[in-house]
């Protein structure tokens, strides 16, 4: 495969990559409500150690652990940040 | 669904993201050593700006283009690094 050819496949991995992410949003949103309803903390640490940990071991490489983690502390910071913008 | 619920869907998204950017990575490592025999530079700004205007036009939301676009800014940065930790 040339390089245009591996462009061509990252778009399209892209493509779907955004729809997953797009679908924890919607998740972590419906989990922001229920937390607020029931007055409990957007902050849970050991919810994310457990997120970063299954990730973790999921990860099939060939990016170090490391790497993906990083990835992974955007993606919550992010979702975080969902969850805070919709408390009333 | 409760929060353990919504959780789980979570995880499950997770393995499947987790995947996707292990596949994206294996792309860009491939178009990394295609670049290195081409002598082309890693860094191709034109290139990564096409990688945010896609993922910016396939957004179906809840995330605003902004936080979706701030986590492809950290996978972009470390595909570059894999790019680059391969060089000889």
């Amino acid at each position: 495969m040339d390089i245009p050819a591996w462009r061509s496949k990252i778009d399209s991995l892209d493509e779907q990559i955004v729809q997953l992410i797009s679908q924890r949003a919607q998740a972590a949103k419906a989990i922001g409500d229920l937390k607020r309803t029931a007055n409990l903390p957007v902050y849970e640490p050991s919810r994310e150690q457990h997120v970063l940990n299954h990730v973790r071991a999921a990860n099939p490489g060939p990016l170090p652990d490391a790497e993906l983690l990083h990835i992974y502390e955007r993606i919550i910071d992010v979702m975080r940040t969902l969850q805070r913008r919709d408390e009333k």
